[in-house]
C-alpha cells in the first residue's frame, strides 16, 4: 500500500462541473489515481500556486508550465501563479525575481524551447525555500525535474511538514534519459530520440561520404543510454552503438572498427554521455546538482574516444576520417513533437488536479497507461536502466559484437 | 489461456548466436511472448517468405516492409522473399506480377511514404489465394494490414490447415487509426497526430485571420476518433472536436459554434470522418472491405457539416468565414516520424521470429510493453474505441459543452 | 526616370548611428534605393504608426509585423505603433477595434502563422479610411497586400494628397503566387514552394500505393501558376502539371493521362487554380476583392477535374483509383522558413526607413539583388505571369506532352 | 567578350523535340546562355559521361547527381553514365572502383543526405587522371565543386587540350559556403541558413534557460561568412555575429558580452569558421585541398573564443553558464529544401546540356536569373566576401557595436 500524503481533509467544492469531468474516487489500500476530485482542499478563489523549473532543459517543458498555468487559471480561476526563475535559486532571498504569470505571457511559449522561467542545478537551503514560500503566501508549489529535484522536493516537503503549513509539493518528472523508474516515461524523450536519430543519419552520410570514413555520434545519457538505444533502432545506420549499462573494452571495439571499415569502408558509432566508466577520470568532478559532470575536456567521452581512435589508427598506419557530431545542446532546446506535447499537457493538468486537493510530497506519472499519485519516496529509491531485452533489440540492430572479452560476468551492470 | 497455433514441433537449430539474441522459453497457460526461438520450424536456406500490404496507406509500412526482408535475409539468412503487390489482388491468379525483394530495393524505402508493394481493399477468394501459395512454394506469409485483413488472414489460415499445408500465416497489424484491440497501440498514429495536430494550427490561423473565421479540419477516423482525440490534444487550439463514438445534435452544434463567435471571433472545429452517424446517408455505400465509405460527397460528413453550417449561418444572416481543410491523404503518406519507427521495427522483426518458429493464424502486438503472440480470433472479437476518460480530457482541452442535450443516456457509445 | 512622391523636405537628423546604418543618398534619374536616410521627415519620439494587412494569409506575415514594429521601436525610438484589425475593415468606423502592439505581444509571433492583425479581402470607403488616419493621427500607414492592396494604397494615398495631409502610405507587397511584377521576388513564396512539393510526394504516394492509381494535387495560383510550376520542379514527381497560363484540351489532358497508365500504372497531377478558364463557368462569382472566387464548388477547377475524369474513366471502363488532396490551407497559414524569414525582415526594415523618410505612394522591393522604392504605378500596371522558359522546364521535368493539339498560337497566353 | 571553349562543331541533331525543349540560339560577342542546342557535338546513343564530387557535403548533391543522370539518360539516351568514388582520388589508377550509375541507384538518392558517389578534398595527378579518362573511353566529365575544383578542372582540360581529345570538362558549382564569384548563389545554401538559423534559436533558448547565460554556435564559413550572416538575420535571435571579413578586437568582444549580460543576462553568439584570423595560429596545417584547416583543436576559432571566454570571465569573478554548438556536420549532411532541390535540378539539367553540346573548360550557374555558361577562368579569379550592406544588415540585427575600437581603416577586408 502506498498512501499519498494529504494537507487534510477537503474543504471545497471543485469549480468543475460533474459533466465535464471524470472526478476520481479513491479506493483504499492501492496506488491513488490522479484526476480531479469533487471536493478540493484550496479555495480556488484565493489560492496561490508556484512553479519551478530545475535541471537541464528539456522539449515540453514549456508545454507543462503552459498547461499548468491554464487549467490553474481557466478551470479552478486560480489568479495567481508565480514562476520562480532559474530553478532553486531563484526561490531563496536575494535570488533573481519571480514573474507572475499571466495569460499573455504563456499563450505561444510551446512554441519556443527551452523553459519561460530560467533552470539551474543545484541544491538551496530547504529552510530559506520554504521562508520564501511562507513570505509569498504560496499554497502549491509545482516542481519540474528530475531525480535530484524529487530529493529536493521531499527534503522541501519535510521542512514544510515540520512547519506544519498546509503547502502542496507536486513534482512533475522532467529527464530527457527516461531514467525516472515505476513510471512509463518522461516528455522530451521521443523528441529527443527524433532529433538524435536525424544526427545519427547525418553522420551516415558523413561517414559513407569519405574512405574510411567514421562518424561519432555522441548523445546524452549520463547513467542510462535510453536515448542512445533507441535513436540506434530509430535510424538504423548505426554499427556501434556505447551505452553506460554496458562495459567494453577499448582495444576490442577499436579492433571491431577496424574490422568493419576492411569489410564495408565506413562505420558509425553512437556514444552515450556516461558510457565508459573508468575510460576517463572519475568521479573527480561532480556538477551543483551532485552528478559527474562529463562535459570538461578531460571527462568528456566522446571526445576521448575520438581522440583514443585517432591515435590506435595512426599508429596502425590506417588512414581514417573521422567527423564528430555532438547535437546535445540543439536536442534538449528543441520544441515538443505532437507525442511529447500530448504527454506533457495531460501530466501538467494532472498535477493540477492533485494541487488543489491538497496532495503533498507526490509525483504525477503514467504508470501502464494510468495517470497516478507517487508518493516521492517511491520513484525515489533506484533509477531505471537499459534492460537486457532492449540492449539485444540494439546489438541485433547495429550487428555489433560483444566488446569486452577480456571481461566476465553479465555485460549489463543493472 | 490463449494459446497460438503452430505448424508443428521445431526441426532446426536458430541460425541467431544465443550471445546476441534473448531467446524466448514459452510457459505453458498463458499468452506467448514474441522474440526468436533457439530452435525453428523453417530451415533458413530453404525459407521462401511473401510480404503483403493491404487497406489504406499508413505511415511506417515500408519500415515494416524493409525490416521484415533484413531479419530475414541477414539474420536468418532467407533469400527468397516475394512482395505481392496491390494487396490480395495481387496474391490471385490474373493479377499483378510480385515483386523479388532485394537489398537495393529496400535500402532507402523507409525515406519515402506509403507501401513498396502497392495496396487495395477488399477480399479474393482464400482457395485461389492458398493456390498461388502453394504454386510458388511460400512457407510464410506476412500480412500488414487492419481488422479487415485480420479476418482474411484467419480464412487463408483455415483454407492453408484444410489442405493440411505448412505455411505460416503472420499479421502485423496497421491500421492508422490505432483501433486494433488488445494490443497497446499501432505504427504511424503517432506521425499521423503530429501531422493532423499541425492541420489544426493552420486551422486556428486560418479562423484567427478573419472575423468570425471557423477552420474546420476532417480527419481520418471512421469508426475510431484516436486520431482527431490526440490531435484535438497535442494542438491545443481546437474548441470543439467531433467523434464517432459521441452522439451530437446538429443544432445543438450549430448553436454553440455561434455562442463561441459572438464571445471570441473565431472557431476551430476537429470532425473525425465517422462522426454523426445519422447525420448523413447511412451504410447505403460500403467499399471493398466492406466499410461504409464516406469519401462520396453525399456521405462526407466533413463537408457535410461544413455546409450545412453555412446554411444555418446564411439563414441567421450571420457572416461567418468558413476555411475547410481534410489533410488525411497527405498524413496517410508521411514518412514515419522516430517514434513509429522504432514501433514499426520492432514489430517486423517479432514477426519475423515469429514466422520463423512455425507460429501461424497469429498476429504479432505489443500488450502493456511486452511483445507478444496473439490468436487471431483474440483481436478480431471487438474493435477499440475512445474511452470515457479520453473524451473528457477532449472536452476540458477544447472547454466544449455537451452538445446532445436532446438525448437521454450515455454519450459515448461504447 | 521614376521620381518617388515624399511628404516634404526631410525635417530631423536620423537617430540610427551612422557608423551602423549605410545611409543611402539619392541619385537623381533613376530608381531610388531603399534603405535609412540621414535625416528624415517624422519626430521620432512623436511620430504614429500604423499597420494593416489585407488579403490571404502567407506565411512571413507575422514576420513583417514583428519587424516593422521592432525597427520602428528599437531603432527610431517610435512608440505609437497601431495594428489595425482584419484589413480594411478595420480602419473604418465601426469597424473592429484596434489594437496598440507592445514587445510581449510581437516577441514570438514570427513563430505562429497567419497574421497577428487579421486580413480581410475587399475595399472601404477611401474618406472614411483618411477619416479614421486623421482621427488616430496616424503618420505612417505600412499595407501589406497584393496587386488589390496596392490599387487601394494608391487610392488612399490620392485621398490623402487632396486633403494634403503629411501622411506617408508605404506598401509592403504580400501574394503567396509571386505574381507582382516588376520586384524579384515576394515574401512566403518560397514556403509555399516547399510544402506544396511535399504535397506532390505525398500525391505521388498516394498514387503508387494503388493500381492506376491517380493522384491529384490543386494548388494556389489564381493567374499565375508560379507555386504550381515550381513544386513541379522540386518534387520532380508529378507528371502533369496545368497552369493559368497554358491552355489545354480536357480531353486530350485525359488522353494523356490514360496513356501513362497504361504504360506506368500511375499519375501525378498538379493543378493550378485558376487553369482551365473555360472549363468551369467563368466569372459568375467574384470575391470583395473583385478577384474571381474558385472556391464555390461549381468553379473549383480542381473537383471539376477530378469529377471529369471520374467520369471520363467510368466511360471507358478503366477502373482507376483518383485521390485528391487541397493542401492550400495548411500552405498559407505555414510558419516562414529561413529563406522568407529572412526576405520579409529586410522587406520590412526597408519599409520602416521609407515611411519615417516621408516616402510615400510607394512600394519597397527588391529588384535584381538590390532593395529599391517603386512608385506604386509602376507596379500596379501588370502581372506577373510564367514564361517559356519556366514553363518549358517544367514540360522536361513532367515529361508531358502538349496538350491543347486542337489549338493553335502560342500555348502560353502573355 | 568571354568565349566558352567548345570541342568543335556540333555534329548530330538533338533527340529532344523542338515543342519541348527551348534551343538556345548563341549570340556573339556576350556570354552564352546554357539551355539545350538544337544540334548537339557528342552522339546520344554512344556518348559516355563521368561524374565526380569534391571537397565537402553539402546539400543537393545528390538532387544534381540524379538530375543530371536522368537527364542524359531519359532526355538524351546516354546509357553509359560512371560515378567516380571519392572525389578525384577515384580518378586515378589503383584509386577505389568507379560505379555505374543506373536509374535504380538514383531513384530515392534525393531522400537522403551526402553524396552518393562519396568525395574527397586534395588534387591527384592530371596526367594521371587524363590516362583514366582515356582509358574508360569518357567524353563528358561532370565535377561537382568549389572553388578547389574549378582549379583542378581547369588543369584537367589544360592537359586534355594538351593531348587534343574530345573530352568534355564542365563543372557544377558546389560550396556550401555560396562564395563562388560571379554567380547568383550556389545549391545547399538555403538549407544550410535553414538549419543553422534552427541552432542559433536552440542558442538562444540555452541562453535563456541559465543566470548569464552564454550561448555560441560555431558555423561553416571558411573564408566568407555568408551563411552566419543570413542565419544571424533569419533566426533574429544572435547578438553578436563575427565573421571572417570583419576584424575584431577580442578584450573589446569580451567587453561587449558582458555588458550585454549586465544588461539582459543572457547572450547569443556566433561564430564563423574563419573569423579571427590571428587569434588561432595561423597558416601552420592546410588540408589537402591547400585550405587552411580550422579544425584541429589549437586551430578552431569556436572553442578558441569559448575557452578565452571562460578564462576572461573567470578572471573576473563573473559567473557565466557558456552553452557551445557547433552543427556544421548535421548541416552539410542535411537534405536539400524545395529551394535548393530546383536550383540543383535546374543546374545539373543544364550542364548535361553543356556537356552533350560539347562545351568544355566550363561551369553551369545562374547569373541575375539568367543560366549561363561561364568559362573557368572568369569564376576562378576571385572569391566572393560579405560586403558592407550585409554587414550593417547583420549590425543592424544584432545590435552589436563596433568590435575594434583599437584599428583604424575599414572594418571589412575586401
Amino acid at each position: 500500500m502506498h498512501p499519498v500524503d494529504t494537507l487534510g481533509e477537503p474543504r471545497f467544492d471543485s469549480p468543475l462541473d460533474s459533466s465535464s469531468a471524470s472526478f476520481v474516487f479513491d479506493a483504499p489500500g492501492e496506488l491513488e489515481h490522479a484526476g480531479p476530485r469533487a471536493r478540493i482542499f484550496f479555495d480556488p478563489r484565493k489560492a496561490r500556486a508556484a512553479i519551478v523549473t530545475c535541471g537541464g532543459l528539456c522539449p515540453g517543458t514549456n508545454n507543462v508550465i503552459r498547461a499548468l498555468y491554464l487549467t490553474l487559471f481557466h478551470r479552478y480561476g486560480v489568479h495567481s501563479v508565480t514562476g520562480f526563475r532559474f530553478g532553486l535559486a531563484g526561490m531563496v532571498s536575494g535570488g533573481p525575481e519571480p514573474l507572475h504569470l499571466t495569460p499573455e505571457i504563456v499563450r505561444h511559449v510551446h512554441r519556443i524551447g527551452g523553459t519561460l522561467l530560467g533552470t539551474s542545478r543545484g541544491r538551496q537551503s530547504d529552510a530559506a525555500i520554504v521562508d520564501t514560500l511562507q513570505q509569498m503566501a504560496i499554497d502549491m508549489l509545482f516542481m519540474i525535474g528530475g531525480n535530484g529535484t524529487i530529493r529536493a522536493a521531499a527534503d522541501i516537503h519535510a521542512e514544510i511538514a515540520r512547519r506544519k503549513l498546509p503547502i502542496a509539493v507536486v513534482v512533475i518528472p522532467k529527464t530527457i534519459d527516461d531514467d525516472v523508474p515505476v513510471i512509463d516515461k518522461t516528455f522530451g524523450f521521443d523528441t529527443a530520440v527524433g532529433h538524435a536519430a536525424a544526427a545519427i543519419d547525418a553522420a551516415h552520410a558523413e561517414a559513407l561520404g569519405a574512405q574510411n570514413g567514421i562518424g561519432i555520434v555522441k548523445l546524452m545519457g549520463r547513467d542510462s543510454g535510453f536515448v542512445a538505444a533507441h535513436a540506434t533502432i530509430a535510424s538504423g545506420e548505426a554499427n556501434f552503438c556505447l551505452l553506460p549499462e554496458v562495459q567494453f573494452d577499448l582495444d576490442a571495439f577499436f579492433n571491431a572498427v577496424r574490422a568493419r571499415l576492411l569489410l564495408r569502408g565506413h562505420a558509425v558509432i553512437v556514444v552515450a554521455e556516461g558510457c565508459g566508466a573508468g575510460l576517463v577520470r572519475p568521479g573527480v568532478e561532480r556538477d551543483a546538482s551532485g552528478n559527474v559532470r562529463y562535459a570538461s575536456p578531460e571527462l568528456d567521452i566522446g571526445t576521448h574516444i575520438r581522440d583514443a581512435m585517432k591515435t590506435y589508427f595512426a599508429l596502425a598506419r590506417f588512414p581514417v576520417n573521422i567527423k564528430y557530431i555532438d547535437p546535445s545542446y540543439t536536442i534538449r532546446a528543441a520544441i515538443a513533437d505532437a507525442n511529447d506535447a500530448i504527454y506533457a499537457t495531460e501530466l501538467a493538468r494532472n498535477a493540477a488536479h492533485a494541487g488543489m486537493a491538497g496532495r503533498t510530497n507526490v509525483l504525477v506519472g503514467r504508470l501502464r497507461g494510468e495517470w497516478m499519485h507517487l508518493p516521492l519516496e517511491l520513484v525515489s529509491r533506484a533509477d531505471r536502466r537499459v534492460d537486457r531485452a532492449l540492449w539485444l533489440t540494439v546489438r541485433e540492430i547495429t550487428g555489433q559484437d560483444d566488446l569486452a572479452p577480456k571481461l566476465t560476468g553479465a555485460p549489463l551492470r543493472t
